[in-house]
């Protein structure tokens, strides 16, 4: 079993690895850098989208999109989209007026290396563009397929999913959350997102009701799992190995399900919902395995 | 030929009313408040989206709509949807970091009277919702018109039009532009979202070719016209009757066509501008009469 396993996670990591390879090429194509002095807008938005990130969401998109034989082209160009609205999210997230970061994956986040102002119109550009791709046709031949994908990306990214999401997050600082509270901040933060990764598949692959919810199921479990485990690697991971300082949620009094549950009840939990996970599977039998493997690499990542 | 002049500009400014308030109240209704803390997010949207302003860009959605016979619900969703992404472009213009204004229409921005986090999160709300409500199936029944409504929106405010020209103002204020960059940045800037509003008339009401290729002319010219307006009003008009501070440009040191024309030479090009605007309209016959009068709206108002 052991020996099944780590097999298991090495298929997934060359996954992981190839869809990370694929997006990048996508997002690098979808930003050409334009003529005239508008360009620096167009670096900026590359410095903040290309060469880095373990591109989980759009692993989500490409590994739900391959169960129902969507092409790997518009599973990409999802995913790319997936990515800039990402992407954008924590331009904006790193501004002073937000959470104030100078670093993000070891580099000067987009207003250090450029400014402020620059920083703002490079989200607000991003957000856009993610928009402008799905609804092209090059993402789907079919017009209602594509418009399925603004509508849910939107409700996703927006003030009842990720910005309001965001919006609890804020308001946090000055009003602790209950565990409840917790953990409604972080499904529309964090979780709205991955959810709509998990389900980008089934509407590229105009899935039918059953398995649209199985994957939505699936989508929601991972998402909570993967906001514990990155609260657990906040308190008991090595900065080292995480590649950004721990101990930020403790120091900023950031209500997390760790401070509640204490880390082994976190670590119990995510090891539930990680199960939960993986029995929404069921339908795609063994068609789904990369996406089983995706929730043990999310419990148990180091970084 | 002055009384006709007169009762068009009465019949103009009860449609613009009209217009507004019926942009207003679907504004109001795309925007309820949920229950929950992030019920200030929604209320802050609502801050910027109600409440003011002429409604132009709204105007031109509805009047362009109206030549097709389209509905006037569907109209009006995309003119709300415009609004969004204009009041988004505004409240995040507004920022320290971007052009620090205080007031808007006499009243506090947003970052003054809620604060800066929630003004970025507004403006990215505000975006994220205008698309979610152009790809709703409430907007047209057709999803390949809310594809393609997306599509050109995204295209109207991403980085080659809006907040690319956003990005070229930016850069402007330490390498002044010439002739050609300054219409460059004002086509951008504010030209590519006046189009779009005399574009989506056609879209909805699936208009043929060259009746598209009508109004795309028409609202370039008249997105021109608009722009050398503004920039005459901020020169010659009174504070009072404006309504915001005048002479801005110019303290600012910014690079507008009135600088470079002069007064009167700005004004014979909003007026050939305004000729060439109404010249597009001549396949739509008496149906355009309302666009017609927008134009000689624009190049006359004084606020």
């Amino acid at each position: 079993m052991i020996v099944s396993f780590a097999s298991g996670q090495d298929e997934f990591t060359a996954a992981l690895a190839e869809i990370a390879r694929e997006t990048e090429v996508m997002l690098a194509r979808l930003l050409p850098v334009p003529e005239g002095p508008e360009a620096r807008l167009f670096e900026a938005m590359r410095y903040a989208t290309l060469g880095g990130g373990k591109r989980f969401r759009p692993f989500l998109v490409v590994a739900s999109s391959a169960l129902f034989g969507v092409s790997r082209q518009a599973a990409l160009r999802v995913a790319a989209a997936v990515e800039m609205l990402h992407a954008y999210s924590l331009v904006h997230d790193d501004l002073p007026c937000m959470d104030d970061d100078d670093f993000r994956r070891g580099q000067p986040t987009v207003h250090k290396a450029f400014d402020e102002a620059t920083a703002v119109l490079v989200g607000d550009s991003l957000l856009t563009l993610a928009f402008e791709v799905l609804a092209d046709e090059q993402t789907h031949g079919d017009p209602k397929v594509r418009a399925e994908l603004v509508q849910t990306l939107a409700r996703a990214g927006g003030g009842r999913g990720m910005t309001g999401g965001q919006m609890l997050d804020l308001l946090a600082a000055h009003q602790p959350l209950d565990e409840q509270g917790v953990t409604r901040l972080q499904r529309m933060k964090t979780g709205a997102l991955i959810e709509f990764c998990c389900l980008a598949g089934a509407v590229l692959g105009k899935a039918s009701p059953p398995l649209r919810h199985a994957l939505i199921g699936y989508g929601r479990d991972l998402g909570f799992a993967f906001q514990i485990a990155d609260d657990l690697l906040d308190v008991t991971g090595r900065p080292e190995e995480v590649g950004k300082k721990t101990g930020k949620d403790g120091s900023a009094g950031k209500a997390t399900l760790v401070a509640m549950l204490g880390v082994e009840g976190a670590r119990a939990t995510a090891r539930r919902l990680a199960d939960q996970a993986k029995d929404h599977l069921g339908p795609f039998e063994a068609r789904a395995e990369l996406l089983r493997q995706a929730v043990e690499f999310v419990i148990t990542r180091r970084n």
